[in-house]
């Protein structure tokens, strides 16, 4: 984060937004399926104005259709699908024409290198689509401040909080609490304390089922950021804080209690 | 990564993407500005056919682009718009219609949270939006895997590799190897040995330019492609390889030697 180089001076977007220009823009990004897009607003662009026509959604549904998506297009764009196809059918544009299945590759924490949780970014990109980016002026800050909480949440949280209807597994999933935002973190203690490989059907669903619970837990900030009664509840300010950009957990990698890899099964 | 779960069967987008059908689509991408994508194709969705019209870049201009970038829009915002601002003029949509500006949260590897490096984020998004998803088709497998590159290019070469032509800071910025995509890895290790604190203008330097050098080296990737000589460099395949998502710098934690937290300038 860097908060001493917000806004550089420049006009706030938002700000413009409520000009009679302003107005034209949001005539453009409720045409719904039609997407008329001139040229000259592209370039500025027509989807990088703040925030996106949002309609509640339900929490449940929007769990469910995580948890199937992820079957199709894993973690990250599960996460996505679950909420821009909603929005798809009931706005239409921006959401229309934003590539969402093009974020397959957030699986595994990014094709399979263990970084963030690919349910984790997913979050982030619908909450910072929809709001806008802290560079566009104060009222789009609540997208990065939605995606921080997604982060906070989703490594406080015994994971996964989700259960569908219909679940694939019949067996127990387990709930595990990862400490981080790492998918390489977070799968790798719920396979230790579970027994499951990654390979097996079980892990696909526990993850499955954790998009779903952090599909659920968006789409509720997400409600509330609509209603005007979010707040964020993270507080956590590394760069201000402790002088590097960093995770909560220090003691769990800088400390003597990290665990040796275990010959996992595959 | 899911690789017995590649395709379930279905019909190959880029197969259909060669039909009569798939010309109309053509048409509909390469309009330019125009952007005019019916309803019903939207939902398909327009702009997830892939790959997505590109022409060639110079990797030099790039890499000045996101060098000014990242002082408006942080790292992975700047990869993407250092590639996108260049084909929104070449090509026009579907570019124009993406909301590259939304994706400042990538900074300081996820709101500050260190996780990946915005950096490779940001080539992530560029070579998967370009591309497509493995889940389109063979033909859309390189966009995972130039991904995969710049996370292994990285995390193996002493960044910053770039150097801008009218650089903001005048002290040598020297380079490390980060052995890892991970934000808070690399901008530590560059912190340990420069003496600089995240707060420095040195250190905002240092992450413009190494999001420079990501640019620089990504539209390399992307011009072998498009000219048919690109071939896959990384060979990690942790999922297959250890039976867990992870980096490939398993020792770097699971060891005696990680390193204590300095008591960090702020």
């Amino acid at each position: 984060m860097e908060p001493e180089t917000l806004f550089h001076g420049e006009v706030s977007r938002r700000g413009l937004l409520k000009t009679a220009a302003g107005a034209a823009g949001i005539a453009a990004l409720t045409m719904g399926g039609m997407g008329l897009f001139s040229r000259a607003e592209a370039k500025g662009g027509a989807t990088e104005k703040w925030p996106w026509p949002y309609v509640k959604l339900d929490p449940e549904k929007t769990a469910e259709l995580a948890y199937n998506e992820w079957y199709r297009v894993f973690c990250g764009a599960a996460v996505i699908n679950s909420v821009f196809s909603q929005l798809r059918e009931k706005v239409g544009e921006p959401y229309t024409s934003f590539p969402s299945d093009a974020f397959v590759f957030l699986e595994g924490g990014m094709v399979g290198w263990g970084t963030v949780c690919g349910s984790n970014a997913g979050a982030n990109i619908v909450s910072n689509m929809i709001i806008g980016p802290r560079i566009a002026g104060p009222e789009c800050e609540n997208g990065a401040a939605i995606g921080a909480d997604a982060l906070l949440w989703y490594s406080e949280t015994a994971l996964p909080t989700f259960t569908p209807k219909e679940p694939r597994q019949k067996a127990k999933i387990i709930q595990t609490t990862s400490n981080s935002p790492l998918c390489h973190v977070s799968v790798g203690k719920w396979m230790k304390e579970s027994g499951y490989a990654l390979g097996s059907p079980e892990r696909k669903d526990r993850c499955a089922r954790v998009a779903a619970s952090v599909a659920y837990k968006l789409v509720r900030d997400l409600n509330d950021w609509k209603d005007g009664t979010y707040t964020q509840k993270s507080a956590w300010k590394p760069a201000s804080n402790i002088g590097i950009t960093a995770q909560q957990n220090c003691s769990e990698c800088h400390g003597s209690n990290v665990p040796t890899p275990p010959m996992a099964k595959k």
